[in-house]
């Protein structure tokens, strides 16, 4: 189900929302778009609700949001889960009650971001570097809202040329990276080890692993099979494929808001 | 295809096979058993050969012969692949020339024991605490011969009421411990976090990973799909079945040794 939404009707008494006007003089930046995306996504928080706190430029608006509602009063009794230490410190600074799904197991609702989403609300994401605390987290989520402006809205998975990261151990790194891009040879797989800046020092995730950047030429197929052939891979962890997770996507786009509820 | 095979006809020139004497007044002890299985698997190994060496109390006597049989010169030119910190210490010592699967990633044989063999040649392995690595160089290897005394040889995965490790992220490690638990609810599953001792102190892989023993009261079924299904939880990073891998079981008893090969 589509619901064209329309950001002007945002309501007034919500703060700090961006008001686009639609002229082609000025359209919206990138970021306003992502704002109102996650503005919108935070209406589906309602007092009392474990929250699962996404990572990631998009999510962070959801998260800033989430604390001045709290702060007005406009919501309250609300445990936030963060998806990764870089949140859990933000929404630490928003004075965001938080917990980890060892207390909370079941989580109400999780907002995040998306590298890409395809038609069906499959996504890729990870692009950040918690795709793993972000996967724990948000399939336990009983509804999981993803937040994007529309440039993360593809054809198909991988369709953006931008990567696809797999999390890895360590441990004979190159040996892996290898086995990823002999599994997708076929999509014209190249494979990066991704690396903090220019000077080559590796990036660490969360978990002390090391993350492999997948490029494909083209399609990979079948999202499910490809999901199960990377697990398969050992020194692989997890990857950046979230296959029939979302429940809800919103994307921000000039045209204003589409809510997509899973069918 | 099973050769029976009579430890009494090991020949007379390889030094410290254990000489077994088949009366009732003095059965083979278990490590004995092992020494023989271990023993006729390094004569699978050829000079020249690549060879991942294995972890445990079984592959470390496979260690110990390929070391003698080099100090001898009656082997040449090998290179060894250790599947773990331990086996790669142990191998040092034994002056085995040693390198890894980034440098040589194709591996002519491999020799490690197992926790359980199922008429499949399916296993179970990693009580040792080492089955990612073991797994991401034995699924590298050409042969992979697998030696055990006759008390691993069980009728289903599971049988022994042993441990099946699974090594996960530390990251809300009670979280995942509950998923693996849900999954195999049928099967009357306990999951248990591995400690080094009663003290309580967690036992951390060579990866800075964790392990949960998995203990079964009946057939967890189709050990395919139970792979996929365990592998598909966000937080799991490989497990201790080794499906379909096993090219060679050596199996010793107080009969004498059989050798099975992939049909």
């Amino acid at each position: 189900m589509a619901i064209a939404y329309n950001p002007h009707l945002i309501p007034s008494e919500t703060t700090n929302v961006p008001k686009p006007i639609m002229t082609t003089s000025s359209p919206l930046s990138q970021d306003e778009l992502k704002k109102i995306a996650a503005y919108k996504a935070v209406e589906f928080v309602e007092s009392g609700m474990v929250v699962g706190l996404g990572t990631g430029s998009t999510a962070k608006h959801a998260v800033d949001r989430i604390g001045e509602l709290l702060q007005q009063g406009v919501l309250t009794n609300i445990v936030g889960i963060p998806t990764s230490l870089k949140t859990q410190e933000h929404a630490c600074a928003c004075n965001i009650p938080l917990s980890d799904i060892e207390t909370h197991p079941v989580i109400d609702l999780a907002i995040d971001g998306a590298d890409e989403v395809d038609p069906d609300m499959n996504l890729v994401k990870g692009r950040g570097g918690a795709l793993l605390r972000e996967k724990m987290i948000e399939i336990a989520s009983k509804q999981f809202v993803v937040i994007v402006d529309e440039s993360k809205v593809v054809e198909y998975i991988g369709r953006s040329g931008l990567a696809m990261p797999v999390e890895i151990v360590p441990f004979c790194w190159k040996f892996t990276l290898g086995k990823l891009e002999l599994l997708f040879e076929e999509a014209g797989c190249v494979g990066k080890l991704r690396t903090y800046d220019e000077n080559g020092e590796i990036f660490v995730t969360d978990n002390k692993n090391y993350t492999i950047d997948l490029y494909f030429k083209k399609s990979i197929g079948d999202l499910r099979i490809a999901s199960d052939a990377i697990l398969r891979i050992p020194g692989v962890v997890d990857h950046g494929l979230f296959i029939d997770m979302a429940t809800t996507v919103i994307v921000a786009g000039e045209q204003g808001v589409t809510v997509k509820n899973k069918s």
